[in-house]
């Protein structure tokens, strides 16, 4: 939704990336919530950068972000996936009440998805040096993508299968309570980048049947009349040069 | 406190290890919880093995935990670190009402201490794959603590700093808003298994003035009554092969 009111959320982050951005991004999309974002306003790059300059000292009430993304909420300035996502799931009707137990269980869900599907995956292409390019460390970075595919893939894939049959996840196709929560939103994007990334091992997980509640959940998220609307518009951004990227030479697959 | 009441945190970690597990425990102490650590138990291993057992699906309210620390209260069984103490937070004292942005910017604070000097600096000797030894990924290792002294440690010291210098901290050494918070539990303990792992560093980076904030940050936290007593105690675990190891070889010091 590109209509801003005064109470809007502002999404700022880096233009021509889904990015870690996204997972805030389909939050808002699915919440139907107002924002503005930065990535389509033609001024994204210099916002974001005035934000982790080396010589913001943040205001009266906000710290200086480490990093995008970063949500504006009123007098709010807001930085951390998970830290947004934990304060705008309440708002948005995706998350249990703050404070609850089942507030930190789905905080916790969504940050799992996070460090193995979103983190671990980057950290594929970029395995010594955040700093160097992914040229200056292809070696190590394929020796990482073999363990990836080989051992992590299956082990996160497998334990979000698990979290699926058990009754905790109840009716339906979402990990928690029954009901969409916004650790599945994350989930969703987790999956939809490594299936970029790693395309034969996700094609071979899939056929392979041993993950089935996964891909149903997949699938489920896509048909979310909003999210259907927000992946076919021009909102939704393609991966390029962010966490997932396609390089042939690291699409290994048949190990798994 | 080692007592255990009805009401009493459970805290379900690796004995042997401060871990992960030390930043709920840093908390419970400071908030001057009652708590069971089976870290303390002679049946940690067991316990924790059930908990992330592969054929484990959880309970009718709690999915599977993916990893340790998992924290048990009542009924609830909370896991990963960031949302076990924004759960505890609010409930101990150490950080603003959930919900409120205060919330959102402490969890922001600890989530980046942790991403930066806990997650990153485990990568330096595990930079390729968590499933093999330090032994099998020497030369690699060598590489990513060299640009993690170099580029990544001045860079996370270097935010603190400006947080700290900021006026969201407040008066006195904490990170947000004049009082003692969970994040500055977090950044404690991150800088002291920092301080054991690249200790080279560690020294130049205290002695160069650079980031005065911080480090006078680190011996407030020590100071505190309930932290220093149990910083004595034999509740508080020795470094060894966990997050933190000391490699004479890994410990560069001299680039940053």
């Amino acid at each position: 939704m590109a209509t801003a009111t005064a109470d809007a959320y502002e999404l700022i982050y880096w233009p021509g990336i889904p990015g870690r951005g996204e997972h805030v991004r389909l939050a808002l999309e699915e919440g139907g919530a107002a924002y503005r974002d930065t990535a389509r306003t033609g001024t994204g790059m210099r916002e974001v950068g005035a934000q982790i300059a080396d010589d913001n000292l943040g205001d009266d009430a906000n710290a200086p972000p480490f990093a995008p993304p970063v949500l504006r909420h009123g007098d709010a300035l807001l930085w951390q996936t998970p830290a947004i996502l934990a304060y705008l799931g309440p708002r948005l009707g995706l998350a249990p009440e703050a404070a609850s137990a089942g507030a930190a269980r789905v905080a916790a869900l969504a940050m799992t998805a996070l460090d193995g599907l979103s983190d671990e995956v980057h950290d594929c292409h970029h395995p010594i040096a955040t700093g160097l390019y992914y040229e200056d460390q292809k070696e190590e970075s394929l020796r990482k993508s073999k363990d990836f595919v080989a051992n992590r893939l299956p082990k996160f894939l497998g334990y979000f299968e698990r979290v699926l049959q058990g009754k905790a996840s109840g009716d339906g196709p979402w990990l928690y309570g029954g009901r969409l929560t916004y650790a599945d939103l994350v989930l969703f994007q987790c999956l939809d980048g490594t299936k970029f990334m790693f395309r034969k091992a996700m094609q071979w997980a899939e056929k392979s049947g041993k993950y089935a509640h996964v891909f149903e959940l997949y699938d489920a998220v896509k048909a979310r009349p909003r999210i259907k609307e927000y992946l076919a518009s021009d909102r939704r951004q393609g991966y390029s040069m962010g966490i997932y990227r396609y390089y042939p030479e690291l699409d290994v697959g048949e190990e798994m």
